[in-house]
């Protein structure tokens, strides 16, 4: 049984990794950190898990975070780069599930996140744990970079186009479309039930934080920088990202069996039959990425649908497929959840 | 391993009885039937179970399910009734998730389901499957009545008051909401998107066929008939169960405590701390029960607050603890399930 | 055209004075009050009102409310019977859609709202703006308390029974279900979509602020104290209150004949056939009460199903009717609105 | 006053366009058929029109529709293009929402429709009632091809940039999204609230019926084939489409003001503030198109973000707006509606 620490327990990240963690059977929860709520029970915060996290929230001093093998940051952006070097000092491995360490280029990050960064020599160690593309680098890293939400369905989807180069890198598009559950567990206006149902809407076209990060994955993939237009949407619902990819074909291939090669391997991956179209509840509480590719009227645009839950393989889910990645468990160690449906 | 069969896999008891069952550890899913949908795979149907059942619908004739040590009926009032005998006399065990064995008194049923009963001596055989009540019976048992999800909620709610004989069971008020997957998956008007999201109605105020079944319970426990004016509302949410019922109090009596001792060691039941209100998506997808008491300004009238998702704890959840009950399993086998939250 | 000014336009009150007034033929909106966005245009922040709101929020001081014919307050408790002093000295009639002047009872008031009353004698003149019990006084009024959503649907639904005497008032009983925009327009975590939807639990079950103001409203054509329960719950819509209502009849009478006859003459209440179950989207966006009187089984329980947006009869709308008897409109205008639907 | 006729009143079409000829001042409502529901009152199966439309549905021979002025078709794809003939030979004038008049090329239509085309010469003759674009040929029309709701959407969004040349038409890509009443009131399983609520899924990727519709505004526009990829996607909401429109500009233009120019007399369409995200709530229940222009990072694609109501702008409201041009009525007639909020 390894130890672990979550820092930031109170946001949907956090309750998401205890719903997963608490059924995990290598790993002892250790502490759970709320600077606001230390002293309550976790499951007075969060029914859902009573009898399940016999746990109150500690203040982040007396948690005893160093003595945990692994620390989960499920923390608001610019806290883990300030608090990840005194854990790594001390022998602890960090798991980030905010965006501190996702981007490469300092000046980039702090263009977008608008900070100044803390520790740009631990960006330069950190490991981007996306397993599909760097499993075994995951293994033995200190500090996984856990992907933002969209960056991960979009990459999934792209992915193979990108690698067996059949497509113009200088024109991918990337239409978005995310549950509220994305927006966090803040006091916001925008995100109250009755300003969000009912009701469909884009944001950030001008610019979102994610954007950099697909690029810099995709670039990456590609070996030269792409050029990607990402508009994210909300939709009224609680969990699920459905990414809906666009793409022009340089040369005709295969496109089925380009996707199944590429993922037949992969756990937590899925290509869906040709002519599908995923839906996001198909994978809702799973670690999973569902996608289908099409090419419409058999022009030379194909068309990705990518799905995830955000909370689970785009956020909380991946990063305990991390850590079972860093610790020699089973990769499917605790994911081992059958989507709800209805 | 035992050998299970289910009749009637297409509607949401049937696929919940499959995410259910193929995470049971002592369980093998060895036919499902649908004469409409014989051959179809299941995952083609229900894409959340891909990589998870690996069977296509059966058509009943060749299901082979005289060879299984038990039979889910998951079918329309009417069909385990006429189907269940020749299971019985083949040594198979059944468990009815329908009405058909659930009210003693033939002619009660025969006036509220609209039919002729084809097996009145199975009806006197059948042991009504609420472990809170009957564990013991259920061990032993060949057939099964498992409840209905209104009569779930709303027995666990007065057990403990009417046991302790400390209301008025004359006029009892059981206000009742569900969520829309109660009306099953059936192409029906009234249960579109756009017909049933963002209203709020009752139905069936002239009478429901769940009315008979909670008498029958009450009354049971009771030792006398008990008076009941029952409610149900359909409230824009696809799962769970909320019953707010309302008792006149015969005398002074601390109710937490008699809420707490009476479901103490109970595995599924929840009783909440004081001044609780439980949310249905608390037991989202989890065979649980939460349950809170109030006195509202200490006056004489208690009111009781009793939540589960109709299509676990209310469904296919109390099948598995049935089952698992019959055959000697751990009672929470393939139930180990944390709500979905949010 | 009479001169109208709102104090508190930000909320969904606030907005849908906004949009009923920007269609009514004898108001012409004079200002728009909020301290915090004061020179936002009002269309900025609610696009649904471009082309029909020609005007920025301005802050209290320099609206010149004393120059309108009346005013609304749209406002929090608490902020009427500061400021709504001024304005009738000035000759300025007031409607207050908030608590301020609705309990007669000060102690009682300042009990419930935890605020010492800073303007008692002005409770004493209010007039309690029900039009279907208080028409007359209302034309008349320099000072309305406009009533609670709760309240409208509760008292409207139980008058008949009252008033006619045919239910023991001791044992009433109202188990409401509201929409979350009863909530307000405020930053809360309880109200963020992720939180409030696909999900239902009753709150405030040991006294809500509502109970009060029912009793008095309902003692008061009893002409004796009556006993209620009284249990709000929320469901996840936008708008409706769905109140459930249950009584015990004393002696027989065709109870549908009562309601019908009690609303004849009623603009705005709606009495169904009997055997009908309102749906709260049949009144959606639209200033009406539905209501259907049952009697489950011939017993001696009546129940009174009664249904209305919260933010129009619930508030906004019936202020709109409060106005349009108080300056000798027809009491339709600016109200003239079929329900959508879907 | 004119005599309107509405063949087939039971759908979401139909039931929309009462609502807003009900409140029209020009019209007089003279039948509404039903062949299945004859006999039975409007408002019994719609509540949300008691006290507004006083009629039942009537058989379509017994209607007298031929005494009309004018009668919409609210029904399947082809109906009108069989009954149209005989009403258009009686003198009436006659507005189909369906599809059977919209596609030219009768071929196109047949391979799309799956049916015998039943008259070619009223396909050449009918007037294509998109107003921003006909205007003037509207007024004189005998016969008017409502556009669909896609279509609407999406040729608002592309005109202002094909007809200014500033764009390569042969990459065109709409990535629409659009509520679910768009499926209409049919019992169909994936309607269900508890298939669609709560899930994001594209449908029809490899094809569907709106997309030669687009290609022929668009290419008529442009005076040459445009080539176009479009997606359309379900989300869990009733009413509103979201069409995300992306193309490659060809050269430098200030959009924003192009946009503005194009639309500054139309008094349905309004393009929001440069930066601005539209969301479809703000157009719920409106007869109107909000429309945001955008250029991301400053680059050569440009994205349009166009939000109608599907059930308005998008048919019934868009309907009424065409009959208002034929018969010389204020061109919004019966559509001053604010839209609901929230």
């Amino acid at each position: 049984m390894i130890k672990v620490g979550i820092v930031g327990g109170t946001g949907y990240t956090g309750v998401e990794l205890l719903r997963l963690l608490s059924r995990h059977p290598g790993v002892e929860l250790k502490a759970i950190t709320s600077r606001k709520e230390a002293g309550l029970r976790v499951d007075a915060m969060f029914p859902s898990l009573r009898g399940r996290v016999d746990l109150a929230f500690s203040a982040p001093e007396s948690a005893g975070l160093a003595q945990c093998d692994v620390v989960f940051f499920a923390t608001p952006n610019g806290i883990a780069m300030n608090e990840a070097v005194a854990l790594l000092d001390a022998g602890v491995r960090v798991i980030d599930l905010a965006a501190d360490f996702r981007i490469r280029d300092i000046a980039e990050w702090e263009k977008w996140y608008g900070m100044t960064h803390a520790a740009p020599s631990l960006v330069a160690e950190a490991v981007y744990g996306l397993p599909e593309v760097n499993r075994e680098a995951i293994r033995d890293a200190r500090l996984i970079a856990n992907p933002g939400c969209y960056p991960t369905a979009v990459q999934l989807g792209f992915l193979p186009l990108i690698e067996a180069g059949v497509i113009d890198t200088a024109t991918l598009i990337a239409d978005c479309k995310s549950g509220v559950s994305g927006a966090g567990r803040k006091a916001e206006v925008g995100a109250l039930f009755a300003e969000s149902t009912d009701s469909f809407k884009a944001y950030g076209v001008a610019g979102h934080r994610h954007l950099p990060e697909i690029r810099q994955g995709l670039s990456r993939v590609s070996g030269a920088p792409v050029g990607l237009t990402f508009v994210p949407h909300l939709t009224p619902m609680v969990r699920g990202i459905h990414a809906t990819l666009y793409g022009r074909l340089d040369r005709d291939i295969d496109l089925q069996a380009l996707f199944e090669l590429r993922y037949h391997d992969e756990p937590f991956v899925d290509v869906l039959p040709a002519g599908s179209h995923p839906e996001t509840r198909s994978v809702r509480g799973a670690n999973l990425c569902r996608i289908a590719v099409h090419r419409p009227q058999g022009g030379d645009t194909v068309v990705v649908l990518s799905v995830i839950d955000n909370l689970v393989k785009g956020a909380a889910g991946q990063a305990v497929q991390n850590l079972n990645l860093m610790f020699g468990f089973d990769e499917a160690a605790g994911l081992d959840i059958v989507p709800l449906m209805p």
